[in-house]
């Protein structure tokens, strides 16, 4: 495994590396949603690149960018274990020099859910990715389900800017509870803990109803909120049944269409998301 | 010379060429100073790609998108004629298709000169090559000075999204009165096209007052003043004294920095830009 920060010797590696490439950008901490990309990268890809870098411009002003966990050295092992080729951590100073000023927009779907609640966010995230695209030239790139929105705006930025790259959804690994794997989940405490699981019986009440027929999305997001005002803990952003695809909320489902519920909710000063395409 | 509007097929034609690539992207209506960038890149690179794309994006509501130039006949005789491998002539649909909502601000050097003139022109711009680059994947890509601040923002662009491209910046190519070759010229009656001289005249009379060792800013744009102000046709939006790679304009030239003077003027209906850099 070949580790830099710097982008020239980065691009040294990977000119050295024959067939298909994989790219899993992270922001470290990794955990057990993560192995899973890599997993399936490994699968599909000849050589596997994997990006940690907490990513600055991603994060608002009164958001955890301080806090937000970082630790290379057992990130590196896990990386070595599953068999990665190449991993980036460029410095703060390198991806983002002095001077710097080009960002990426995306625009309508950026516009509600976690746009709504941080404004600049996929900015940040359109901008990192395209940069890590350009710094790694991967044929396919691997985003987790837990963040769907991002996944709609980085495969709306690629289809967009002609990137020559195939993104890959994975499936949103969880803990026992049904909570979803997060870097975010060691800022819990243990009462805090047993509380976050109620985005996921929030969600999975709502795929509940939908699998009996039910069809209005008022009614996704009324089961939705009932399951997250039981448990004292969640203080919900917002609780979503949109369009997969727009993002845009639904009334009533249209048959093929699909519906992606969504949530953010605050569980003490924790902010944790999740979502489900029914 | 193999000639497609498709990207896929595009991506095909690129994939089969071994070597070093060099792209002009080009609004066609080709004229000397395209054929100079067209020549330089077929001395530096295996391949040459020219693209053939009058971009709406970059046109602002009242410009002259409408009777912008087309003669994509004789464009292509005069690629085949200059050895080029591969031109890409899209759809407007194709590159922006429904739904299209990505775009590339640059900030800071897009604010002066033509950013003013022409609010939004820039991101048409560093979003339409950001797209060719990925079309293209080219090595380098050359652009012409007579456009100095789109280079400037062509080059930021490259460096702070880490496009692996090399950019290329050619001398401005004029006709025997001084006048920067343009495909708006055409655009001029026979008073105007004389007229048009005045931009020339002015940059070269503030250039003969620095090799003399005039540093002052504010003397270098009055001279210039001075002579558009001689041609009773010549209308000017800006004329500028500034650091070449800032683009903010100079009290006092510094030592080893040099300057970019540069103007846009209107001649009748038509509007031209020219500069220097000295």
């Amino acid at each position: 495994m070949q580790v830099t920060g710097d982008l020239l010797e980065l691009r040294k590696i990977r000119a050295s590396m024959a067939g298909t490439f994989g790219l899993v950008p992270t922001m470290g901490a990794l955990h057990e949603g993560h192995a899973s990309l890599i997993r399936r990268a490994g699968a599909e890809c000849d050589h596997v690149g994997v990006s940690v870098f907490v990513n600055p411009s991603q994060f608002g002003p009164g958001e955890d960018l301080g806090k937000y966990p970082r630790r290379i050295g057992p990130d590196l092992e896990m990386l070595e274990r599953l068999g990665v080729a190449a991993v980036f951590t460029p410095a703060v100073q390198g991806m983002y020099p002095d001077g710097y000023q080009t960002w990426i927009a995306v625009e309508d779907i950026t516009i509600p859910l976690e746009g709504k609640c941080r404004p600049g966010h996929f900015r940040g995230v359109a901008t990192i990715v395209a940069k890590l695209f350009n710094a790694f030239r991967p044929d396919r790139a691997y985003f987790g389900q837990k963040d769907a929105q991002q996944a709609a705006v980085i495969r709306r930025m690629i289809l967009d800017l002609n990137f020559p790259v195939e993104p890959v959804v994975c499936p949103t690994v969880r803990e026992a509870d049904g909570l979803a794997m997060s870097s975010r989940n060691a800022y819990l405490d243990p009462r805090e803990r047993k509380a976050a699981a109620v985005l996921y019986r929030a969600l999975a009440a709502a795929r509940e109803r939908y699998q009996k027929g039910e069809r209005e999305g008022n009614t996704l997001r009324a089961v939705m909120r009932a399951v997250l005002d039981s448990e004292p803990l969640a203080r919900p952003e917002y609780v979503s049944a949109a369009h997969p695809d727009t993002l845009r909320e639904v009334r009533t489902i249209e048959t093929g269409a699909g519906v992606l519920i969504s949530l953010a909710v605050k569980i003490g000063e924790t902010r944790l998301i999740d979502n489900m395409i029914l």
